[in-house]
Order: C-alpha cells, then sequence, then structure tokens
C-alpha cells in the first residue's frame, strides 16, 4: 500500500481593496501628521512672501514637520481629547541665491516664519529631484561628451545619465557638486548594465553648468542581450502564467516549478529531503543537482541548572527521543493553510508492527505578500517602467512536539534557487517549581532561570538544532570555500585610503575548516562544485546564510552532556562523505560517551 | 499519467475537497523512499521467523530504510527508466532479551536477514514510544510515590508522569534507565507549570521497573490559574474571533488587533511610525507605550573600487538623496497583497508646491502559514489535546528606489507584541564595464567584484541601514541592558560541571554602550523600563534581535567615506533622547565631513 494523502483547499483570498478615505482632520488630528498639501503650499506662500523671496532664486531642499517638543506630544497623547494639540510648525531647509543654506522654521498657524537662520558648517542638504534631472541633461548637449559617445560608435539617442554625489576626499572646497555618468539604453531598459564606462562629466549643481570633463579609459559595452528584466521580454512561458499554483506528486517526488526533491519520513529524523534538484530558470532543460540529503542531524537541548532534578536534562530530542516518533499530525486549516496538501508517514512499533502517523507532512504553496523582484526605472526620459515579481515558494513541513516543547520543522524551496530551512519553537517551557514568589527575594541567589509567576521558574536552557546538509551541486564533487572579506589599504594615487575584497580559501581538510571558520570574520560559506563553471567561468554554488540566532555551547569541554555533543562548539562543520556519518552526536545518543560523533569523527 | 492537482488561488470563496487516489507503486518507485507499511511487516515477519525469536522478549527501537549506496543511487537517478533500482534493505535496531542491542538489515525482495550484529561499545538505541508510557505509569502505582503525593495534599487522579533520560556523567555503570518527574493536571491541561518539584523516580527501562526514589525536598505547587492554553479557556473575545481580516485608519492613527500606532511619510526617512503603544492581550485595557519614533536614519553604501568613476560611490541615499524623494508608487496586488489598503504621501518640490506620490505606503494583514502558537498534549491518560494559533501580522510596506537598487521597508507588528523590521534588496546590480569577458582572465588583478557577465563586472560595496528607534517601553524612562550569557563552573556536588547564567548590566554612559557590545560574547540587548514591573517583579521590557545579515564596516578608520559614516563600525549605538540627533550620519550629509553624526554625539 501507498500512503494516500488528501487536499483540503479551504478558505481561499478574498479580493478586498480597501479604500481608504481619511476621516475629517479636526477628528483625528495628531501631533506627528506628516504635513499635508495645503501646509506645504502655506510654507511655499509664506516664504516666497517674506523677505527671503529677494535672495532667488530660491529652492526648497527639504520641507517637513518640525518635530514638535517630545513631552509635549506626550502630554497630549495621554489625553488626547482636552490636551492642547502642540504648536504646529514646518521646518524649510532652503537654497538661497546659489549660496547659503537656511533653515527656515513656519508657525502653520500664524503663517509667518518662526525661525530663519543660515547654515554654517559643512555640509549640504538633500538634492532635489529638479536639479537632479538638469544635471543629468547637461552632457546630452555637451560637445565633448558627444564626441565621445560618437568615438565609442554609439547613438546619443540611447544615452541616459545619472548624477553621483561627489563625497568628500579631504579637499578644502566645498561646491555642491555631482559627476555625472551615463549609460546605454540601447536595446535594453535595463541600462544599467551597459555603462559607458571611463567618462566623467562634473556638475556644478548651484550653477547647474559642467565645470569638469574626463574621458580616461574606452572599455567595450557589456551585451544588451539578456538584460531586459521585463516579463515580455523573456522567453519564459513560466514566467507569463503568473503566480504558479500547484506542485505534482510522483510517488514520494514532489515537483513545483524549477524544482524537484524526494520527500521521506524517518522515525529518527522526521523529515528526510533527498535528490533536491533545480532546473534553469525558463527553459527547464537543464536540471541541476542540488542536494542528495538533507534533515536534522540532532537536537541538543541541554539547561542550566544544576539541582538533583535537573542536571541531567540534557536532552538529545532526535538521538534518544525520535523526532519522527514524536510527530505531531499536523491540523488542516490551522497548523497548515488551507491550500496544504497531506502526507502520511509510517514507523514500527516495539514489536515492529507498522503504525501510521496521519498528516505528519504538508505542502503548501505560500505567498506571504512579498516580492521576489522588483524594480521601478524612472531614468528614461518620459518612461516608468515598474516590473514586480510575487515571491511564492513551496513549504514542506512537519511538527514534533517532544514533551513539552513543539519544533516546527521547515523546508521552503524558492524560485531563485534557495532552499530555507527553519525551525519554529513554541509549545509550553520547562519549569521549576520554587518557593520564591517575587523576583526581589531571588536577589543573591542564582535561580536559573526567569521567575516566570508565582512559584514558576522557566530555567535557562539552549536548543541546538543541527542540520546534515550532503549538497551534490551539478555532481557530488564538491568544494567549500570561505570567501573572506578583507580590507585592503588602497594604493596612493587614489583619494579612498581603504576597501575590502574576497579571498576566496578552499578547505582542505576537516580539522582546517574548524580553524578557517574560527578566524574567519566577515566571511561567506560557499559550496561550489570546481569542475563546472558558468559562459563567464565562475563555479557553480551555493551559499549558506545564517539567519536568526545560530550559536555555539557555553558549556566547559569537560562537562559530560558537552563530551556527548562535542560539536555544540562549531556552528559549522564540513566532512567528507561517508555514509555512516549521518547522526551528529552517534547512533546510540542514550547514555553515550562522546566517542562517537561529529566532533570525533573530524579528528580522523 | 500522474496525479497532478491545481490549486486555484481564485478571487472567491471556495471549499474543496480533493482525494487523490495513490497511482501504482511501480511507477513512482524511488531508492530513497521510505518504507512502506507492508516492508515494515516484512521485518517484523522476517525477525520474528529468525532464529532471533529465541532472544525474546524483543524490542523494536528503529526500522527504517537501511540507506543505498549512494553511487547506486546516482546511477539510478541520472537514469530512472532503465537503471536498476538498488537492493531494497531495512535496518532495524532491536533490543534482545532485555540485555543485548542487534543491528539487523533485512533483504525485503529476499524476505531474509541480510546482517546481524550485535552492537558494542557504549550508547543505547532509541526509546520506543511504549516502553515510555510503561515506565511513566510506574509511579502511580509505586507506594512511596502515592505517599509523597498525598504528604502534599495532592490527589493522585491529577498526577502525571513523564520521562528523562538518564544521560552519562562519568558513571561505569551503563544500564538503560530513566527517571520520572511527575506533574499535577489539576484545573488545568498545562501539566508542565505544575511540576511536582523534588521527587524522582528511576526506573530501570529494560526490567521495566522502579530501581530508586528520592523525596528529596517539598517545593510549593504553582498556581493553575492562567496556565491553560486553549483558547475556550480564556476570556478573549478576540482570540476566538478567528483570522483577524482589518485594521481601522483614524487620520494617520492605525489600530489593528492590540496595536495601535501613527504612521507618517516624509521626504527624507520616508516611512515613518510613531507613537506605536500595544494592550495586554485580550482585555485591551491596559495600553502600554512602546516605540516614540522609528525610521530608517541612514542608509550607507559604499562601493570597493578605487577607480576614478568608482571611489567616491559612496552613497547615504537618505541624507543626500532622500528615501522618501525617491518612493517608488507601490503596485497593487504586486508590491502588496491583494488584501492591502494604499496611502499617498506629498513632499515639496524644489519651488516648494506639494508633490503628490501615489500609494507610496500600503498596509495589509500577513497570514503566510505560519504558526504563532501551538502545542500537542498526549501527555494526560486518554486525551489528546491540540491548539494552534495561526500567525496573522499586519505589515507596513514602502519602496523606494534609489537609482538601479529597490528598497522595500517593511514594518511588522505581531499579536505577541513584536515588531519586526526589515528592508529586502532588489532591483539592478550596479555595474562597472571591463575588458574581461572570462573569469580565468582575471587572475591575479584584484577586479573589485565578480564578473557577472562579458564585460560586466558587478562591484563589491555594503548597504548598511542604521534604524533610529526611540523606544518608550511603558513609558518614556527607558534602561539598556546587556544580558550576557555567561560560562559558570558548577560546585562540586553536582555531577554536572558547568552551565550557564545570565549577568545582566545597566549601561551607564552612551560610550559604555560601545565598550560593553564590543566585549559582549553572546548577549541579549534589552531595553527596560527600571521604574514598571510585573506582578511578579520583572521590568518590563523588549529585546533587540538581530536577524539577517547585520555588520560593520570593513573601511579603515581614517578612510574619507568611513569618518563621514564613522557610526557604521557599531552595529548598535544607544544615545539619551536629543530631538536634534535624528540622523546617523548627521543632518547635512552631502560633502560632509564627519563632524556631525552619531560617533561624534556619543563622544559628547
Amino acid at each position: 500500500m501507498y500512503p494516500t494523502f488528501k487536499i483540503l483547499l479551504l478558505l481561499l483570498l478574498l479580493l478586498l481593496s480597501h479604500s481608504i478615505t481619511p476621516t475629517s482632520a479636526a477628528h483625528h488630528r495628531h501631533p506627528l501628521d506628516p504635513l499635508t498639501p495645503s501646509e506645504i503650499s502655506t510654507v511655499q506662500r509664506v516664504i516666497d512672501n517674506s523677505s527671503l523671496a529677494s535672495l532667488k532664486p530660491l529652492t526648497f531642499h527639504y520641507v517637513g514637520l518640525d518635530d514638535p517638543d517630545k513631552p509635549a506630544v506626550l502630554a497630549w497623547f495621554s489625553n488626547p481629547t482636552s490636551a492642547p494639540l502642540p504648536p504646529r510648525r514646518a521646518l524649510a531647509i532652503i537654497r538661497a541665491h546659489r549660496r547659503q543654506t537656511r533653515e527656515v522654521v513656519v508657525d502653520l498657524a500664524r503663517g509667518t516664519i518662526a525661525r530663519d537662520r543660515v547654515r554654517r558648517g559643512h555640509g549640504h542638504p538633500l538634492l532635489t529631484l529638479e536639479e537632479q534631472s538638469a544635471a543629468c541633461a547637461l552632457p546630452l548637449k555637451y560637445g565633448p561628451f558627444i564626441a565621445s559617445v560618437r568615438a565609442r560608435g554609439l547613438k546619443m539617442e540611447h544615452v541616459v545619465c545619472e548624477d553621483f554625489l561627489v563625497g568628500w576626499f579631504g579637499e578644502a572646497e566645498e561646491r555642491r557638486s555631482a559627476k555625472i555618468l551615463c549609460y546605454y539604453a540601447e536595446g535594453t531598459v535595463n541600462f544599467y548594465m551597459r555603462p559607458i564606462e571611463g567618462v566623467t562629466v562634473v556638475v556644478d549643481l548651484d550653477e547647474m553648468k559642467i565645470t569638469g570633463y574626463l574621458d580616461r579609459v574606452v572599455v567595450p559595452m557589456p551585451k544588451a542581450g539578456g538584460t531586459d528584466y521585463r516579463t515580455m521580454k523573456q522567453n519564459t512561458k513560466e514566467k507569463d502564467s503568473g503566480l504558479r499554483k500547484r506542485f505534482i506528486v510522483e510517488g514520494h517526488m514532489i515537483r513545483w516549478d524549477n524544482w524537484a526533491f524526494h520527500l521521506a519520513f524517518d522515525a529518527r529524523a522526521g523529515l528526510v529531503i533527498s535528490h533536491a534538484s533545480v532546473s534553469e530558470h525558463g527553459t527547464g532543460l537543464h536540471r541541476r543537482p542540488v542536494m542528495y540529503r538533507g534533515f536534522i542531524s540532532e537536537l541538543f537541548v541541554p539547561y542550566m541548572d544544576t539541582a538533583e532534578e535537573w542536571y541531567y536534562r540534557t536532552f538529545f530530542d532526535e538521538g534518544e527521543y525520535g523526532i519522527g516518533l514524536f510527530a505531531s499530525p499536523l491540523v488542516p486549516a490551522k497548523d497548515c493553510p488551507a491550500n496544504a496538501g497531506f502526507f502520511d508517514g509510517y514507523y514500527a512499533g516495539q514489536s515492529g508492527q507498522p503504525v501510521k502517523v496521519e498528516r505528519v507532512f504538508c505542502v503548501f504553496e505560500r505567498y506571504a505578500g512579498d516580492v521576489s523582484w522588483r524594480h521601478t526605472e524612472t531614468g528614461i526620459p518620459n518612461r516608468v517602467i515598474t516590473e514586480v515579481q510575487p515571491e511564492v515558494t513551496l513549504v514542506v513541513r512537519m511538527v514534533t512536539t517532544v514533551g513539552n516543547y513543539d519544533y516546527i520543522i521547515d523546508w521552503e524551496f524558492k524560485h531563485s534557487g534557495s532552499i530555507k530551512v527553519k525551525v519554529g519553537l513554541t509549545g509550553i517551557l520547562e519549569v521549576k517549581a520554587t518557593p520564591y514568589t517575587h523576583a526581589d527575594q531571588t536577589i543573591g541567589d542564582d535561580i536559573h532561570g526567569t521567575l516566570l509567576a508565582e512559584n514558576t521558574i522557566g530555567v535557562y536552557h539552549d536548543h541546538f538544532i543541527t542540520y546534515h546538509l550532503d549538497l551534490d551541486v551539478d555532481g557530488p564533487e564538491n568544494s567549500f570555500v570561505v570567501s573572506k572579506m578583507e580590507t585592503v589599504r588602497a594604493a596612493r594615487a587614489s583619494p579612498r585610503k581603504s576597501y575590502w575584497t574576497v579571498v576566496r580559501e578552499t578547505v582542505k581538510t576537516e580539522l582546517d575548516t574548524t580553524v578557517s571558520l574560527g578566524r574567519a570574520g566577515p566571511a561567506d560559506l560557499v559550496v561550489v562544485n570546481p569542475n563546472k563553471r558558468t559562459a563567464v567561468g565562475n563555479h557553480v554554488g551555493y551559499r549558506l546564510i545564517p539567519e536568526g540566532g545560530t550559536g555555539t555551547s557555553l558549556l566547559t569541554d569537560d562537562d559530560y552532556p558537552q563530551i556527548r555533543a562535542a560539536y555544540s562548539k562549531n556552528r559549522v562543520w564540513v566532512t567528507a562523505y561517508n555514509a555512516s556519518e549521518k547522526w551528529a552526536a552517534g547512533l546510540y545518543v542514550d547514555r553515550s560517551r562522546g566517542d562517537d560523533n561529529l566532533a570525533v569523527w573530524s579528528l580522523r
């Protein structure tokens, strides 16, 4: 017999376009409300009608609420119906006659200028959008620049420019200026991929004129092909179909979008993913293997109380109790959403008979309202391009309840090729009874936890969740590379003093890994296939990206639980494939003595 | 045909129960398929019919697939239609006549024992569920235990017990045994909150009898009141109403579930959350302020190339360009899900006139298929209790597109009282044109990035996103506490050698913070209100939990961009409230010289 599964499709999306009509201002005025359009107009009118108008041109670089005093706001907030609103004022940062920055505070109720002061000191205000547009248009009519473009065999009609502020590199001079760099939009709206490298136009932003020009070097123009990000420009039927809504079940294989993987239940490990592979976007032709097998290898939970009833609470939830044996049947529409499909699992009871766990796994497409990729392009004259691809992923889930704790184990597969593994910890804390009823009574005594309620201590503990990930990225021959980010002192010729670059180290031995990671500092951990390269010669690989709380054990090396879980002193272990090395704390964990675990194998 | 199912997310309510008939085994056999029920039965039958049967009692502690050789699996996988399936075998770990662990491999096709060996060495197999039940039932009929319960004034009918493995603490003895600890389920199903502290029953698991008993100390029984987690036992109308689908807009205030906050647009900061407060669960009576104001204070993006056209690309996207000014109107049903509500924003143009940004924010309820809290309880005889609360949150979002990059800025509010802030980075990489067309040509040359395509380098860079969080947890008087986890050597009397405990340090000065955090090691960062305490005397507070990539700048201290963004050398700065200290890189950032920023303020 094969497992049957049932898919319950319940309550779905409700298309509801809230139209938010703000209710009348008087009722909902809050002292921190942003300026309304009419308040912005008031600021403009007050300043334009003041003596500042003689300092033309006047440009507004920032207009916003002048923060009311916090105590006044708090006083209002504690009693909004009767306390007066703090005086409502606006802060305008303006630039006067191209030379001066001024901070003008406008009293909005009175329509007067409450404060006006000239800015002293270094630094300039935000750029206006208008001056950025104006600056970017200057090269397009500038003879030397036009000549440079033509000399490269390019057509001016496809040139678009962007402004870059110049920063400060020790110069005494401090004019407001920008460097304008240009791109070539021929054959693509993704002009960022086609920089006209080597050409710099310097613009004085106050004078709005070109004050410097450099055509330093000619570099080949990167190709337009393959750079356009608009769905309609890509030969991907898949992407044209909008949100992907299906997965296919063939025995224990699951196929979804560009993914295929095998899903199996095990009494000890619970959820096991094998043979995961991903195809090239759109084509579906080249299917790359990614992971031979992945599962949680051990789940070590040491408590931090030495009392007679507590010192031995150093659980190995997987090797001692079994994540699979303690799997909880998933509750449809609660543990998993209404669009989930469910799978049963089987284990052997004590006398060897098969025992069924109903709904031990669920699989569902997730759309959490997030975006997979997006871009809005306003840099091409007279066009606004916005392309947004919502993020839809596939989640495989099980829940195991080992006593008081419930672990929600998720494997999430993304169209990008990423796999995200996550364990949610929920359920109930393990508590200790105590005579204490108030925290003040505990002063001077280490109670090994937090007083949660009268007579109840939530005892300190860790959860070390260790994954076994047998990655076979595009084949079984993989290397582990530590890509370190290292600071480099810049050459004297550069105005910069430093930068960082990436130094890659391929790990040679298992022990080497530990050492490398210990000293790594900021680094990417990458598994690459040294035999497979992309068209431009990069290795195919996966990055290991930690997220959330990862940590190492704080127990001393000579403590018994630590001897048994010696691997918990490292975040990552890299070992060569060995079929017998599946369980981080060893195959036989109950009363184990640390002679068969990941830390020991790596010493061999 | 394979069973395929489609989940159509239609724009209407649909109730559909889909039952899928599994297809025949032959088509979908995969070498890593878990054992089927009939295969498990085969294992049981083969072993029960073998000479092992004479070693009764025989107990099965693990039965699962005996991993086929990886090369054989890969060979099959590369050609599943014609390559033979590797031999299908099962691994059974059994316990024979209460003394011996054996590893038995069963050939499933032949119905024979392929291997049988006695386990030597330390450690024991997984517990069976049946022996755990049996062990936990023993105290309930054990005279001394019954006497201890009665002596505490408790009734046996409410006592439930759980088993805890004893670990290994240097003893030579290595019997399979467990300590049984018991709880009191009177008045609550959450018996974990009511431990019968101080009483230990030791059970020999092979003999299944009590071998030790200790009634060490009497501790008060924690109260049952308030511990039951079932919705029907709680006086919360709110929770009974199921998924919450609405939020209320009053001017710029948003109210949702137990949250209220103010949402404002600013030309520079973009999205500003103010006056966030949360009410006690269920009651809605006591509303605690949480955050006076939160927003992104600066967004520093230094590139790592010293070339003439690149050295100055050290963007301060907020202080130089304005996150609000570059906000992209959100695309309904793409940038935000279909149930989102949208809000407009206004800024002042260069001449002071109000300019509208349509749909600059969206607000939506998110249900991503996740669980907020759950527990399955099987420890109470003849009952299974499962309580699951789906996680529904409220997300406030804006997108700002500063040139090539799109930042998706989310503030997520949770029923638990947590706030999650997140920035998604998407859009297009900033690239440099290069003569190189293949990675091999770049050997020996630091190209300051990755060759993405022919003639195209994606240049190394950082994004430092710095939040200004003015927390007012239950009032404006807050302290910053570093809760360090520190290893402690256990007293000689304990079998344990070590544990960790929490040492709390309240930060006294702004500089002190930097020092404390630098040396902290594993620590929680907590903002507490020292004047407000819970019923049992704990301080009210919020933890700051980093997630994903947080880092510090690798530029040298004397590099100009680093001088301007000196704050990027620390992950967290704690400063006393000062109304003028809003912008981490200073108010005037263009051409700034580092004399007005967060690092400088903290030195004052």
